[in-house]
């Protein structure tokens, strides 16, 4: 049903004569539509009201041509959700003033019926798959436990959220219990997402690499794989364990994951080595590289491409787009993915 | 001479009993008696004034009973000796208001007689060398250029570096002439610090991380090598790119790196299998562990030390200890090292 179905393709290892490209953040303050929108709601009233978050995840569809829509929403609404105080100061990032301390504290969370805390966003989803009539897929997406559990205990954004590590090395049976409530609830939430027209569900797991291979193992992989086991018969998972690059190998293994995202510490030949087209790659062009002039962009990710290859690869950043980036720069990044063909260097 | 040459002798891969110990940040803010000069001179002063200097250079090794003492002081001064201005707000980190963007800015920059601006950190560790009447090695220390060069282009630390990276993707030209001048004051500047009495000399990358394995090659790696090359025939050298996992292979095949320090994002087997013993390894206790109770460190500490092997290895923290760990713990850390031996398991 989809025109534009290159992302599900290259999902599924098809033979495609491009890659598909979108770029995480897409809908994001690089845009003077975005920022339109944000000098009139704040932040919550944007991710809360469907009518709001599907004007905004549709700008860079019409704006950029991207390949794929991903809903405008947030990581948090999960916690919060679940019962927490999340506040978000524009500018400033989240803060979470009550996080989690003690086996109360997460027994106060609740992790049932969260589908219904969260209709505002499978209402989000429905409209703007209607409004998309199909011209691309429609990504949802969630926080992966170990990366929320960092913001739930934590507080707030960190460089190493060492107070949030401390509490999963000194209590790893809380820890435990907390990761397991944060996983029940997204499996119900991306279950929701997929019912509510989500084509494919991205789990963002973006400080596990704060975390040393044995303690991902322990802190990060079970769940991120419970979800993609208990979702993958709804859409295909990408998950995106950012710095994690040890992991690959392993997370390829699982026959639910259908994507890995890659930041840009990896060589693209590497990360191939590592997952031998078992999954679809998906990255890894570093953001702060979009200040360099539209020429020398096309040439950075025409040599991307050539590295990872054109089937089984989504053509995206290896993290969000930052709101210095002057759009023609994000266009011209979206338009070289679209050029390329297989004779690209001739 | 030295009464505990054990650094020494890793760096020079001799069969030892155990590895030796020492920690990044190991004269710092989790010791009271560091606090005791915090809360009576401001950071520059510390830095500047010799006594202080090497008062809390010693403190670690008394209180602890480290391996190697290594100078207090920053890599700031670097940037501050060639003519930058730089803030320090205690628990603010630090701030340069004066960021290169020109040329111009650049050829202000002052890097010949480097030395006599610096001549407070060669008379601390000709005073430490005295004071420590050669009970261990002590290490000198510089930032590397990609790092150095990352605050004076942003101004202050940040998550991504992102204003110093578009720098370098789009004045490349600019970009090098940055790392060149640093390099050379570099050079001089480690130089200096041998021959004041600095035993074993560490440059810290603490942001090459940030950068992808070709950018690594480009703003990074030759800077490195190009010190190391001048300054190993004064004292070996140990190289910090933290984060660059992928860089492991390539900077150890330098004959002039004596050592690779590691964060604790690596394995230490994967480490060994890229470095084949052709290098002295340190690292890479996550730093967050130091929370968990003594035992648990001890044995986590053991299983590090079995991973790594005894010979060619120096155990550290992947990172600066923080804070909030208390002094106990960091001695269980270096206890457990000392009490190592080969039959650790029996």
């Amino acid at each position: 049903m989809l025109k534009n179905d290159l992302l599900l393709r290259a999902l599924r290892h098809e033979d495609v004569k491009r890659p598909p490209v979108w770029m995480m953040r897409q809908a994001g303050r690089y845009l003077p539509e975005y920022i339109a929108f944000r000098n009139k709601y704040d932040f919550f009233t944007r991710v809360e009201t469907p009518e709001l978050a599907c004007a905004i995840t549709l700008q860079p569809v019409d704006i950029l041509g991207v390949d794929a829509a991903i809903i405008f929403s947030d990581i948090l609404v999960v916690p919060k959700a679940m019962g927490m105080t999340v506040l978000m100061e524009e500018g400033k990032g989240p803060s979470l003033p009550n996080t989690i301390k003690t086996q109360k504290d997460i027994d106060l969370l609740n992790e049932h019926d969260i589908v219904s805390r969260l209709s505002y966003v499978l209402d989000a989803l429905k409209l703007t798959k209607h409004e998309l009539n199909d011209r691309v897929p429609l990504i949802g997406f969630a926080g992966a436990p170990f990366t929320l559990l960092c913001y739930m205990v934590e507080g707030k954004g960190g460089k190493g959220f060492d107070k949030a590590k401390a509490f999963c090395f000194t209590q790893p049976e809380l820890a435990s219990m907390l990761l397991e409530k944060i996983t029940q609830a997204t499996i119900q939430y991306l279950i929701g997402q997929a019912k509510a027209g989500a084509d494919v569900l991205q789990v963002f797991d973006s400080w596990s690499g704060l975390l040393a291979p044995a303690d991902f193992d322990l802190f990060a992989a079970p769940y991120l794989i419970k979800i993609a086991d208990a979702v993958a018969p709804y859409a295909p998972v990408i998950l995106f364990p950012k710095g994690s690059n040890y992991a690959l190998c392993s997370l390829s293994q699982y026959q639910n994951v259908s994507g890995i995202g890659l930041d840009w510490t990896i060589k693209p030949a590497d990360a191939r080595r590592d997952t031998q087209h078992r999954v679809a790659l998906q990255g890894n062009f570093d953001p702060s590289k979009l200040m360099m002039q539209p020429n020398e962009i096309r040439r950075e990710v025409h040599a991307m491409i050539d590295d990872f290859g054109v089937n089984g690869y989504i053509a995206n950043l290896g993290h969000g787009i930052t709101p210095s980036i002057p759009v023609r720069h994000a266009k011209a990044f979206v338009d070289a993915v679209k050029e390329y063909s297989l004779n690209s260097e001739a």
